[in-house]
């Protein structure tokens, strides 16, 4: 028997008994679809594969995607918007880093120093997600595809477009950032 | 099965074994009448719809409404007093938050950085809960309606005033805040 | 079922699983009497009615009474002694507080900053529990009455003195504080 | 039921079923032997009874003795080899403290701040146990007796010599202390 | 029974029930497998018999070997590369180290502070693991011996090079360090 020990949406720590090890990442979607959590987030955020961007289901770590009346794409997680980044290739003398997706939201005077990422200039920022490299996990996909999940239908990888250059987070929209729809 | 984490009105570290998920919620609110809370306040506070503050179940986070002796709507946590606050809309160029309603107290010398959050001059406080925007959840409400719970009834939404201009907090009367009854 | 988590005498974390929320504070009593805690005391201490400080069961939070050589009322909790002090009512425009004992001690160099509390001049002390106001509850006192405990019978609420004008801590006698009795 | 929580050698969290309280501190014997340990070192050292030090059972708390290529008697504690240091009793104005045997290591930079404790000079040192004063506890003494323990046999309490004056810790052999064998 | 917890792959906190004490290691190695770790890094790192090093199961510690593409062994370890490292006896007046092999990378500005240890100059790194002195311990092997675990075979101990001079770490190459393969 195994057991896993949540936080629920209403911040309550909850320990559910799972059966078996490979019935728990189902169980991991059962409540995380109500937002419950297991863990912290990473430093640095949670590292999955590019290529399992374009179908992650985010219920497994207790998020949700969300259109913002921007049209913008976005991932609640604990009360926190995160916006969607695409950040190129580097291929420098010094260092080398393949094409990612990030999802990050700028820093809030609450969050603690060792979440905070710097940027160029004074802006800070906090990483929920990034994906890069690696190869696809099935089991990180939404079961029977993207469909039904999100507000807009997520492009195939095929579809992806090249990223665009590595952009600087958007100090100005920052605020927005973090103001998350219930 | 399941098994919530409480700390209890006399700080010991309680498990309550859990026989099903629907099951939970009426568990928070029979040891939350104790005082009993699971899971630390996040930080910011806790965030609800506006539409479920004039019937908040206040069990549920082991919290109890009091009148204080000035007649003040208040909310007791963990031994602490809460000021009802309304905040009205903010629809600037900068930045556009719909109207809220905050339960929050002055910082103590106590409370770490984290929780504190700084105001118009030098004040910080630290708030429970912040009621703002989405849809109405059936299942924070006092079961059976408002009657009962608290001091005075509490005015429907309908009823509620248009909200006051977001006030700053009021520094003179932080330190009384701070003193709960037992 | 219920279980409790406590630290044992040997700083062990131990859980024991308890039948029913009745029989909890019996628990607690039961390991108590043995030095074993559970949970924190709380920043700025446990906070108790006045009218339970005289046959208070120190058991309930794993701390016991002790008459030092000179013949001083103090508490033991987790190796470290409390003295007892009496702080009268405050009645000024500025704020008012009921009359409160408390048991605290000189802070060490050890302590953690968000415990020690600052006083008259450069002196800090950390504090277990303030009895206050509120209303007494008799599940916190001795079963049976105060005979028994403690080194010298505790008097009655009737027959408590007048409290002495609150006291600044003794900055002199402060080292002692610390030195309990094994 | 009763359930103990441990850090193995290994650094693993592993919770251990017991039967009943009395037998918690065989539970204890046995995985400490094997250098599992369970809850931090309090603040300032453990604390026993100066009675106890002579035939202390230090698979209690995880640890064991080691005599180093010197022939000092020292104790092993998660990978830390601490030094036994005796502290005669002090008797002034301002202080009076029983004597005491104290076992110590230089701090390393990478120990927190608040389990470092200043000496003489900049020197720093941690304490994983004191033994002084109180009442002897048969039951933190080596099962039968002190034999096969440890790598000399320790003197009896009435054996034991005059402690030497109060020793500052003796900085140079510091870097030392802190070279445990595996 | 026992009850050991594990923070996933995905960062869960999720407690897998042992039978028996002497399966505890299976299930380490079971779940370490697939990136699973319990408890912490120790600070300094995982403290492991140099005659352990060749044949070491990292699926102990929830780590795998990984050979970059620069053909350097080293071993991913919850997201983080650490390079092996080899550092020769120190004999000196001062101090006396026996051979070692260590695994760190650079240190990371999200690092925590109590895990930075200070190098040469300004450079700061983190170790996962060292392997010195002591007496080789058979449960730490690789079941059946090293064949099939890692990317290339290791050396027998007898075959191990003569360490070359204790290295500074390479802070050019340190940003690399800290660049994991999925």
């Amino acid at each position: 028997m195994l057991h896993i020990e949540f936080l629920t949406d209403l911040g309550a720590k909850v320990t559910v008994d799972v059966d078996s090890a490979d019935k728990l990442l189902d169980v991991q979607r059962q409540y995380g679809r109500l937002g419950w959590t297991s863990g912290q987030v990473p430093v640095g955020g949670y590292q999955f594969p590019l290529d399992n961007e374009h179908d992650f289901d985010w219920t497994l770590i207790g998020a949700r995607k969300w259109t913002n009346p921007e049209g913008e794409e976005m991932v609640i997680h604990k009360g926190h918007a995160y916006r969607r980044r695409e950040l190129e290739a580097v291929d420098s003398r010094k260092m080398k880093l393949p094409a990612a997706v990030k999802y990050s939201r700028g820093a809030k005077s609450t969050d603690p120093d060792h979440l905070r990422e710097k940027s160029d200039g004074e802006f800070e920022y906090v990483t929920l997600a990034i994906f890069r490299g690696g190869k696809r996990q099935e089991r990180y996909a939404i079961p029977g595809g993207a469909q039904g999940q999100g507000s807009r239908s997520a492009p195939s990888a095929a579809q992806r477009p090249a990223p665009a250059p590595r952009p600087a987070p958007r100090p100005a929209a920052a605020p927005q950032d973090e103001e998350a729809p219930f």
